[in-house]
């Protein structure tokens, strides 16, 4: 028993030393894309890579192999206490995925990606698909190799979902999401044949930057997010990062004519924030202190963004202070022409501008085509065709060139495939989850449109953020809401919702 | 020939690396100090400490040795460039301090700190010193071990020195500081004596921050420093720091009521950087790329702050943009009556609050003290009463209590003994570099009059900072000014510029 303590410990010193690095390269990210001159860009890129490549070195180690098989002896695991049996399972999926990929392969794909998203970048300039071909065949040809390296049974596409949605199998998806399309088209072409918009730019106006910041920061405090633990900063494409247990910090954007970007990228931001901010202190440093998935983590953001951050309870309570913040645009407009301002639907070419509604169509599309690409289905060169087909077939549009089709995002290009599913999978727990957060708690939607924030974070603390990674998607999911995940939630949410604020009966 | 530079270049790759490691890690003290959330400390520290120490093993690691082994050899290091020829005798020079430490005492000395600052912080609240004495006689006693492992000849002093001061003997320090001392006393004694001092409080009034944020900016540029390739931010102890080639950050501090902190933390600041802005692209990365020593760096710094930033000339041309600036305070205020405002002399407790005459008198005595106590003559039980005295011979008053005078700086508690004699070096070389900088510009007065300040930069970076190490401060002083330190040039500036200030023939 001793020793098996020993090694026990020994490992998570171990594993604390490298969250130490990978908290270091998360700064070097976040003052890269925050505070960084720029030209500190070389330099920056270079200390990326080296750390990157000493922490690569240490989580395949011969060290970290040692530990991993001593603390895998049946004999040991079992006598591991639960969060114990948590940090090595994670650390040993972590370690066999990273030690089967050989190191040529690692940097070539290193060196793959910087090459391939430059040419992205000048290929959607110039809108050029044909210039980005060979990179995206070419990731597409290392990224089945990484998979034929890790081993799969159905499908290469599921090592590559792995990374990002772990224990999650491509056909589970395929199999929910089919379920989902099938209900979500009709739904959204009757809000866009039937429904009626106000126009985009009715409130549009001069909403000063320092106000929209202060704006930012009280609401962030109002769900709870701790400024003692974190900071909101300014960046061109939002995101949270955590530099360490008590350190993890969001960034939001701002539109000096419309205070939507900020508000629900603060909302957004501060939603994943709570998730980290949200882990057990005894747990920090080690996998007990991480997400379960992106799947999971989106959940967050997306639940706290749109099913709290744009109901009409919230705005009831909010939109008075908001209004005063803004006397300007929004002084005599009501809260129901603001609610319904910031829950228009309308088909659209660009994923990260869609609606809540329409956004699943693009996540869906975007799930097809790399299934496709990754099983051989799509020929790359096809790409913009079928691309281009699938938007007519679920939004009703084409884009007329391949930047605001195929070309829109920088995923693929960093060979990032099986990222895209977690987005729409975030949208679905969240329903499932807010769903069950309405049953636990029966003055929820009370407590929201009276500014209660907090009973819902303790709420997703408690069945959520505290068990870190003890659990996968599909236990924690079962355990918290009774079933498996179920498109129905989602679907429910969507038609009361926007068939109040349209006037549908969806 | 080519399997040598074979080792070089593998030498350089290496050395490379290890500066993105050191640049992380001052990336780490730079968020720390600036925008670092409260709750960040803890994890902020493990992540300092987690890569501080892979870097030391890199370091003093036998891949390390061997590169300096073969590019040591006579046959070798002679086939090597000079600018090679300094990275491999400087990175030995590093190498074999690092590597003589046994890695007990490095930890020793690193909890030792930490526990001994904090006794520090808490010694001086209570002006306590007994409190903070046995942590002063621990870090003297494995400051010593440090010493006795190094290796010296004349003294213990002479290493510890050599870890800021590269090349310099205390011998050397203390024969020019002795003449200095004698030749300074008298200066300072005449000028308390006999000078009027203007009232400190007339010209403090309302200078609003984001004013003195936008001035400081302004000097900055001015001066040469460039913001494409750095940023000016808050901090509570102003700071310069790279963080990659491009990437030279400063920071300074604003006080509502006075605008001279802010102003000349940023010039002082300013001055470090364009040392460091200054090292030339091809070398970055490598020692070549890296100032002579502490001295040197303080030269640059003072020489902007002082000889420039608080002469008559400088404000000629920048007073009326100040008053600009600040209409309230300063308008009617002509620019002789700022000038003496920014160089008010008088005799005081704290070191950081001294003016530029006094200022060297604080060092003196720390040098006294310092030496002393490493050496042996003076004990740390004496240390209050050593101090003391000193105080009233050299500068005439006593402070009432520890906190005012043995306890007032942080140096000793982290064990930086040989740090302090760096400061007034730097004074000396500024001044012997700033007079060769006139002869050799003759139009210099002239051009800082008339706010072009460039010529200066030029000059310093041709001279100084585009040499790196390649040269030991004593010679590139010779190189450059035809001789060896020599204090008069400090002292006849003093004389000259406080006579004129004062009205007195010193």
């Amino acid at each position: 028993m001793s020793d098996h303590n020993k090694t026990y410990d020994d490992f998570i010193g171990f594993m604390k030393e490298n969250t130490c690095i990978s908290r270091s390269i998360a700064l070097l990210d976040w003052d890269q894309q925050t505070y960084m001159p720029p030209n500190g860009i070389e330099a920056r890129a270079a200390s990326q890579a080296v750390l990157q490549g000493i922490l690569h070195e240490r989580v395949v180690s011969e060290r970290m192999g040692g530990y991993l098989r001593e603390l895998s002896r049946s004999e040991v695991y079992e006598s591991l206490d639960e969060f114990q049996k948590t940090n090595v399972r994670e650390m040993k999926r972590l370690y066999e995925r990273e030690v089967k990929l050989p190191s040529e392969l690692v940097k070539e794909l290193a060196s793959l990606q910087s090459l391939s998203q430059n040419a992205w970048v000048k290929a959607r300039q110039d809108s050029d698909f044909k210039a980005f071909q060979p990179y995206l065949e070419k990731m597409i040809e290392l990224k089945k190799q990484v998979a034929e390296h890790i081993g799969y049974e159905d499908t290469p596409y599921d090592p590559l979902l792995d990374e990002y949605e772990p224990y999650t199998l491509t056909r589970d998806i395929k199999s929910i999401f089919s379920r989902f399309r099938d209900k979500l088209v009709p739904v959204v072409r009757r809000i866009i044949d039937e429904g009626e918009n106000m126009d985009e730019e009715r409130l549009k106006g001069d909403y000063p930057l320092d106000k929209q910041e202060a704006f930012s920061r009280f609401i962030a405090a109002e769900m709870g997010y701790d400024f003692n633990s974190g900071r909101l900063d300014k960046a061109a494409h939002p995101f949270t990062t955590t530099i360490g247990g008590g350190d993890v910090r969001i960034t939001t954007r701002y539109d000096e004519r419309d205070p939507r970007p900020a508000l629900f990228a603060t909302i957004h931001e501060a939603g994943h924030a709570l998730y980290e901010q949200g882990f057990l202190p005894e747990h920090y440093g080690t996998l007990m202190a991480e997400s379960i998935s992106l799947g999971y983590h989106e959940s967050q953001s997306r639940m706290w963004e749109n099913m709290v951050g744009r109901s009409l309870g919230f705005w009831k309570h909010y939109y008075p202070s908001l209004q005063e913040y803004f006397p300007g645009p929004l002084s005599g407009v009501d809260v129901e022409t603001f609610h319904r301002w910031v829950n228009i639907v309308k088909p659209s070419f660009i994923r990260v501008e869609a609606d809540e509604v329409t956004y699943n169509l693009h996540i869906l599309l975007r799930f097809e085509m790399e299934t496709g690409l990754i099983e051989g289905d799509i020929d790359p060169g096809e790409a913009p065709e079928a691309w281009n087909e699938k938007m007519e077939k679920y939004l009703g549009i084409t884009p007329e060139k391949d930047s605001d089709g195929v070309l829109q995002d920088v995923h693929w290009s960093l060979g990032l495939f099986g990222y895209f599913p977690t987005y729409t999978l975030g949208n679905l727990y969240a329903a499932q989850l807010f769903n069950q957060a309405r049953k636990d708690i029966p003055s929820l939607d009370e407590d929201i449109s009276s500014g209660r924030l907090l009973p819902l974070r303790e709420w997703l603390r408690e069945n959520v953020h505290k068990h870190g990674m003890r659990y996968t998607a599909k236990e924690l999911t079962e355990m918290v809401t009774g079933e498996g995940l179920n498109e129905d939630h989602f679907i429910r949410y969507l038609k009361s919702k926007y068939g109040e604020i349209y006037g549908l009966s969806l």
